[in-house]
């Protein structure tokens, strides 16, 4: 008996996928056929992974960018010896199966990233590789290359029409991210068909144009060219590396080959089994020959981390502090001291009693914290003097210093949000981002992205409402602190001032399950009163700021700046009013329900929410009998002093709403 | 005394802006300090347009994508002779002035579209200039170009980095939009400062690869280079051109010309003193003398349009119906028979009773009414088939058929949705856009831009739930249907069946003041039992569809697929129940205040809400005595029989909250 070909070797690739489709009835068949070739060379001879621990710290990254090919992903991992057995695979696309119909980084091992939403893998991809690239500037040491990994990642047409590839492609280049490999998947199809009606871009010139190092004209099926190319790439020192695969969608398929037919639906029955006679595959369905699995698992995967693990140890003993320290950071642990230490600023805020814009209440907390955590990598799409997110510890990551850790991302909202995530994936980063709070729309996939996957991203909005004033409706966001508070598992914080903004920056950073949207103002907020009880309160998102003398004859619940004007209307109405500051209502939701009760009396139903953003949302809390101060249209151009005023959120207002009720 | 310099008129641009962003204390002087002698070229000797009527069909549209020096544009607005004062100047970024911080379509005369949102001005322009092609291929005839303009668009740094710039750039060079010119203001500013540390892409080569003919090296500066550039520019036969200009930010001021700190600030009186004193200009603040004037109206602008006003009357006699058509369509209205012959399909598809996917119903819908509408031009982000967007008579506007309607926007969401705008805009069209609704993320500011701006356009959204089954919570909308109709003035609708779907589309191709939003299933829905009235009252957002005996003694709302599952609660909890189908919140929020007691009377408390989304949106309805059925997590992949009862989403669950109220 022969030992099987490299064909042989990756058609195991392809029946897996063509089986677990039509087992699915249901799946993307085309893509796992296509790739097939490449996936094997790149598998089989150069990525370094050990299936044994999906979690080993220097091992490559794969990124599978067209997710829809989930597939070929888990092919991949069941026949190289991951945790993933074929009886995951024959549950393909099933309730609660390891294999769901897009690859989710929390239910396989072995999956780094959840892909599908198109071009958003190569970005996090991007992510990755900045990742690498900063552990190693800091962590590496003469004769200890201790962070020295690679990041591979697939994609599509699809990928590559989205713009999302544009802003991700563009910082990779910027970088010079050169342990980033990219495989063009480049078959012509797409869903609607031929792309030649809508996708005429010469893209190789495109990433010319990024500064990425371009191979052109790869045989997707021809294992030496394959070999060659990544061969190439491996040589380059400064640039990422585009390998543009020609393929056949559905490669192998007598009738389906080349067209949209194999992209989004299982072949049938009788295709598949042209499919087998056409490459020779014996074999029945979910049927893997002990050959092949030989083949598979010939190389030594496991020493690969065998071997780090040897030079780590070396590391650790000429460097010991830098390998607790790495160790500490890829654990994902804060240092032991953070939470005192964070409580006590916080404290300090409250004594220091400043009224301050909360998005500089931010850049103090930022200040304050990131001197700690040197996994804290920040950012801003162009606007770091007006989010405020620099310190004076920033260093640009475009360099080589060791202690880089603030990102310019340029004007790149969505490519910003989703390298984040791809940087928080890769271990040892707590990555802030920040825009204008109504430029969330543009990052909003990846900030969706951030809660599914759970990864602890920070997003920092500020410009929060019509207080940014004269920049008008198009930078004013109306709807947009309910929109994100909408996405399950994100957390949003809108403190009313400097004190809930520190806490809010110490909660977003301990959180290890999820992303938090940090929302700030761009004009001063009033400095409020509170005990100590009050301020460890803030922890729980609601909190009773000003109570009334007896039970509540009415409830003003409010947020970020309009918590001065809830305090000011309380003040004005007498001692029978309470005034909760709800700063996270999704964390206050979280709260016991003894709690919650205590701070919403279920019996106290004159209540009245303000936010100036939509009041729709408040609903949730006042109920049919209560009222909501806020606003349902978009915003103008003036002063923010003019604005208030003009869409009736006043102090005066509120009184009026309060004595109605 | 010699008549003004060219630079001289470009200076009564400069200044108009600094002095403007000096007295609103506020503003981005450095882009028009930057841009003004490009835009004196191009206004002075090129753009067609007549000041007096903004409306003119055949003028050339003009649109400034970095919106942000929209001192730029009202500057040139004023100095051409449009209907905006120096008076107006004067209040620049102040309350209910028509001089806004960005430009708004709806508040200034010339203002082509809303800019500011960095990247969808050259997304609309693409829209405009695809809205030309596609009526000059309707209804110019031999020896009667009545349709002939072009579309300029002038774009920053900041447009170039944002991914959208990308999608739409790749269009228009597939599409060959010779007649649309674009402008870089290549100035290597952004707002944080250099671009060298984040913006180091090749522009040039980069436009070169989506197929743009590209003029290198233009000094933005010297009016002859850019006449020269634009000569080049009008030659081009079958390409978009990108002229890149270099220029310097602040173009004039001694101390910050070339600087980031003339992007977004004043200039500061010492300052504008210098600049006065360096470019010799000697007149006050928001002094412009006669010969400036005189320089700026030396052109008979009106002329242009009276020179088309005979051809079109040449026109109108040789092909009168076309000419009217063509003024119908440019008019924005309906064919007088439309809402009569709508509503005869809408009643027929009552009669139908059939039970099918909405997006099949949809897709039914866009066959009845698109054969009446040559004005409805479709399209999908490369899911036609999945979102059901093509009919029999649909053609691709990539060729030169007459009868184009049907965009293959390739894998563009935004892109798609920002070109739909511009489409609108231009006047003469209806566009649809459609993907699934979990990506209209991607697209989502430019959604909240077609709100913003009051423009017909309908998105069309598919795969509107858990419903959508294997492909995951990637692809299963969870928070989307609130968050779009929390965007103001978007009118979302989801249907619960084949009914609904058609008086959806009925209403949202009658809207004129704004967006809708059709939310449609995967999945097949029941079809429902309605008399008369009831099929009317979809339009109005929310009705009783099955009523209880007597009064309610509880509620049932639902949209959607939900809305089978209540009707089938409702018919095991006895007559005492009554069903409300909600397909549009939003309308039905406008309706008067006595419709909306009929339907849900103040004092029925005992109120269930049942969506397959976000439970808190519905407390708007049902309060703190209600109770709301929905998914408050992501969803999973499985198929959709199997996800609803994993997620509670049953008749028997329904039933179950009922009776717990």
């Amino acid at each position: 008996m022969t030992a099987p070909s490299r064909r042989d070797l990756a058609n195991a690739i392809r029946f897996l996928a063509i089986d677990a489709v039509q087992a699915a009835n249901s799946g993307h068949p085309g893509m796992p056929m296509g790739m097939a070739d490449i996936a094997e060379v790149l598998w089989n001879d150069y990525l370094r992974c050990n299936p044994a621990n999906p979690h080993w710290a220097d091992r490559d990254r794969f990124v599978l960018s067209n997710g829809h090919g989930s597939m070929l992903q888990y092919a991949l991992l069941h026949l190289s010896g991951y945790d993933l057995t074929l009886a995951d695979l024959k549950h393909f696309r099933q309730l609660e199966s390891r294999t769901p119909g897009h690859p989710e980084n929390f239910m396989t091992p072995g999956v780094e990233t959840t892909t599908g939403p198109l071009g958003q893998g190569l970005a996090n991809a991007v992510g990755f590789a900045l990742a690498e690239k900063l552990l190693a500037q800091r962590f590496n040491r003469d004769g200890h290359d201790i962070v020295d990994h690679r990041t591979w990642v697939f994609l599509g047409d699809g990928c590559l029409m989205e713009g999302v590839s544009h802003e991700a492609a563009s910082l990779a280049g910027t970088w010079g991210l050169h342990k980033l490999v990219a495989f063009w998947d480049d078959n012509h199809i797409s869903i609607d068909g031929n792309t030649d009606g809508w996708f005429t871009d010469d893209t190789p010139k495109r990433f010319e144009a990024y500064g990425w190092n371009v191979i052109r004209g790869v045989d997707g099926h021809d294992a030496t060219e394959i070999k060659t190319a990544i061969e190439t790439a491996l040589k380059s020192s400064d640039k990422p590396t585009l390998v543009c695969c020609r393929t056949t969608i559905g490669f192998g398929s007598p009738n389906k080959a080349g067209k949209e037919s194999s992209h989004g639906a299982p072949l049938g029955k009788d295709e598949i089994a042209l499919t087998r006679e056409a490459l020779g595959w014996t074999h029945g369905a979910f049927e893997i020959p002990q050959d092949i699995y030989a083949g598979w698992r010939a190389r030594n995967r496991v020493a690969a981390e065998g071997e780090w693990t040897a030079r780590f140890a070396a590391y650790k003993a000429a460097h010991p502090d830098a390998a607790a320290e790495f160790e500490r950071r890829l654990r994902g642990e804060l240092p032991d001291s953070f939470a005192a230490d964070a409580l006590a600023y916080v404290a300090q805020t409250q004594i220091d009693a400043a009224t301050i814009a909360s998005r500089k209440a931010s850049q103090n907390a930022i200040s304050a914290f990131a001197p700690l955590l040197p996994e804290l990598v920040g950012g801003s799409a162009d606007l770091a003097h007006s989010n405020l997110t620099l310190w004076k510890g920033s260093k640009s990551v475009a360099g080589s210093d060791p202690d880089a850790n603030y990102v310019y991302y340029g004007v790149r909202e969505f490519g910003m949000s989703a390298i984040g995530n791809g940087l928080a994936l890769h271990g040892g980063f707590i990555p802030y981002d920040a825009t204008f709070l109504v430029f969330s729309d543009y990052a909003r996939n990846a900030v969706r992205m951030s809660a599914l996957m759970g990864v602890r991203a920070i997003h920092v909005y500020t410009h929060d409402s019509i207080g940014l004033g004269e920049d008008g409706p198009t930078h004013q966001p109306v709807e947009h602190l309910a929109s994100l508070r909408y996405i399950p598992n994100n957390d949003v914080w809108r403190p009313c001032d400097a004190v809930e903004s520190a806490m809010a920056w110490k909660r977003a950073i301990e959180r290890t399950d999820g992303p938090s949207c940090l929302i700030f103002s761009r004009q001063n907020l009033p400095h409020q009163l509170r005990d100590e009880g009050q301020v460890l309160d803030i922890a729980r998102g609601g909190y009773v700021l000003k109570d009334s003398v007896g039970a509540p004859d009415a409830i003003l619940i409010a947020t970020g700046s309009e918590v001065g004007l809830a305090m000011q209307a309380a003040a004005q109405l007498g001692d029978k009013v309470r005034v909760v500051s709800m700063p996270s209502s999704d964390v206050f939701d979280r709260q016991d329900a003894a709690y919650r009760e205590s701070v919403l009396p279920k019996a106290a139903r004159k209540r009245v929410a303000v936010e100036a953003g939509v009041t729709d949302f408040w609903r949730k809390y006042v109920g049919l009998d209560g009222a909501v101060v806020g606003i349902d249209t978009f915003g103008a151009s003036a002063p923010a002093e003019a604005l208030f005023p003009h869409f009736g959120i006043t102090v005066e207002r509120l009184i009026e709403v309060i004595n109605a009720l």
